[in-house]
């Protein structure tokens, strides 16, 4: 039998309860020995509840059994998750976690934690909720150089993006109604400034890397600005607006970005729409590979945990390797990231031509001006190229 | 240094050598050793390829050759490829393979003589091509018991039915088109009647039932018969014809057919077309999980086989687990096959609310009739309701 803690019973917690409940036999078959919830720890009780009676809320309870050998920490933020979490793996428990924040912070030094004690430390459900992309990332695209990732990570700015899209709604208004039925929390700043999102390509930028990317140091612009205009703009060229994580990997150099970006209809994430998430992985060989799931909910994210759980009870005792050293790898500058500009200015298409070149023009009147779709090129070359004209909208497009 | 010996030098062969060589750095990295091709087996000569010095005509070279520890079968077929597969396992080498033939009929048999030599046999290449869907499925989904697996697992007839839908051109034409660009074979039999995305379906179905699902048992119908008035019919709900693999899991039964079906707008293969490959796994847990990307192809499908490489290279002497006995694994009769079905009758809507109680009527004209859309019910039911109608056309739908 194995024993699991699970620290935290919020969503993901009684989520997490509820799938090693409902799935105990299959689960079973496939670790070869049955898992045990032995500890909930949590500073609320649970009358009623099928766990109320291993609800403990000292911490100290679980850090001194030395039957737990798997800690599920689903607690998030912080404190004390980093101070547990290493307390576990020192110790020779496993942990795994939905925790992008503490992975993202802190993640290279648990590793190594983990790694000196014959331990393991996964983190499946801190990207993507259920979609698996941790794993794929780590053991299946092994055969190539992976020249780009590219997701839709937050389920619920693309809801409010989606519900923008297809109902002409603004943006203050979605994010009540999102609120109003639970897909957006009180205080979304989180969600709609980009930051989980940036927390989240951080860790994949670091799965690919072998070294820490600190999301510090990615460029973060949420959705708070975007208007009904924008809106038009992108549907101009067929295309949407999605809050996108983006890593690109070039001669050994790090680009990355999280923002709003116009998808166009032949992207594999154009059709990613509401609270769903969709991670797109392009290797030198394998081309596109599109992962597609529900990012965030309790059962979805507690499916990614258990999956974990699953791993580390086959592998008790011993390290399953992640290779993301405490090394850091620097981000290039935002200025040196590429893509292509849908931009509207007041002149008209002579004067584009002139400041541009070539460029696609997208429509030229009177009244609107021009908008045009440029060439790839560097944030940098498009701030030279546009500087005599006048903007009304700009919108980055991959 | 792990030796690895590819057996055919065709399409993916020469793709696994290039991924091989382009990518020996990283792979290496991941491995912790380098992999050396020592033999190419082949027919013919290669003159002027970078291995055609490795190139060997006699499988007893490698068979004898106790330094080769990995072996590449992507000869395709069930002859020579089984008896081959079996002596190298036998004496303890590993064998990867994307051959969907041999491990739909011998999966369960070569496995369980890997397992009994402390060696591997890994197909992740023989479904979906560079697409990683055996080891989410092995590997990752372990927290669900999963309900359905449902695909487009055939790149060419999703190109022939894109086509046909864009286009409006007939299932002739467009199949001579791609024939033409390489899309399809001379001999398409396989792809078009449906039998190669039948082993794929059978390959994933016993994966997660365990046991043996024999292709043979799974009902199988192609693409040939699909006409402009279907795809018109399909389009009349906003949906689009797809060939699907579908094996679905209820009770301890499992179902399975593969078939054209109309897919709708807001099911996530919808939007998979031309010539790519997704599929769509559903647990109980973590909902609808969809994998997207090049089903074919010489680069992505060796990057499939490469990443098995790489896998074998790491548990070299060590058997991967791959639960799939030689039991097997009964398939409902195809009558008792749930879905919708899209209906065009002669009768009037009166009629079909005889017939069918409940139903959407998409449209009624006194020229063509009653369109109608059933609810979910078994063929069976279908067939006992719609006896007293004269049918025009019928789709299923998903």
């Amino acid at each position: 039998m194995v024993n699991v803690a699970i620290l935290g019973y919020g969503t993901v917690g009684s989520g997490v309860a509820k799938v090693l409940t409902d799935n105990a036999e299959e689960i079973a078959g496939r670790v070869g020995e049955e898992l045990n919830i032995k500890y909930v720890l949590d500073l609320r009780d649970f009358p009623g509840d099928p766990f109320e009676k291993v609800v403990v809320h000292d911490y100290e309870l679980i850090a001194a059994d030395p039957e737990v050998s798997v800690v599920v920490e689903v607690m998030g933020g912080l404190h004390p998750a980093y101070e547990f979490t290493k307390r576990a793996l020192e110790s020779g428990k496993s942990v795994c976690t939905s925790n992008k924040e503490l992975v993202a912070e802190k993640g290279a030094e648990l590793l190594k934690i983990a790694r000196e004690h014959n331990a393991s430390y996964l983190f499946e459900a801190s990207v993507g909720g259920g979609i698996p992309i941790i794993r794929p990332l780590v053991q299946a695209l092994t055969a190539d150089k992976i020249e780009e990732v590219c997701g839709i990570l937050n389920g619920t700015t693309n809801y409010i993006l989606t519900a923008m899209s297809e109902g002409g709604a603004d943006f203050d208004s979605v994010l009540a109604k999102a609120q109003e039925l639970g897909y957006a929390e009180r205080n979304p700043e989180a969600d709609i400034e980009g930051h989980d999102a940036c927390r989240k390509i951080a860790i994949l930028a670091s799965l690919v890397s072998g070294k820490q990317v600190d999301y510090k140091d990615i460029l973060t612009e949420g959705i708070t600005k975007i208007t009904d205009e924008d809106m038009k703009l992108a549907e101009a060229i067929g295309g949407s607006i999605k809050l996108l994580g983006v890593s690109r990997w070039k001669d050994g150099k790090v680009f990355a970005r999280v923002s709003p970006f116009v998808v166009e209809k032949n992207h594999s994430l154009y059709a990613v729409n509401d609270v769903f998430n969709g991670i797109m992985v392009h290797g030198n060989m394998v081309g596109d590979v599109m992962f597609y799931g529900s990012g965030a909910g309790s059962l979805p994210t507690a499916s990614a945990v258990v999956s974990d759980v699953v791993e580390i009870a086959k592998n008790i005792g011993s390290n399953i390797p992640i290779t993301w050293s405490e090394d850091k790898q620097p981000v290039e500058d935002p200025k040196a990231f590429t893509c292509r500009f849908l931009v509207q200015v007041k002149e008209g298409k002579q004067a584009v031509a002139d400041a541009f070149g070539q460029t696609d023009t997208v429509s030229e009147s009177a009244e609107d001006g021009t908008v045009f779709l440029t060439e790839n090129m560097t944030e940098a070359e498009y701030d030279q190229k546009v500087g005599a004209l006048t903007v009304v909208h700009m919108l980055r497009t991959i």
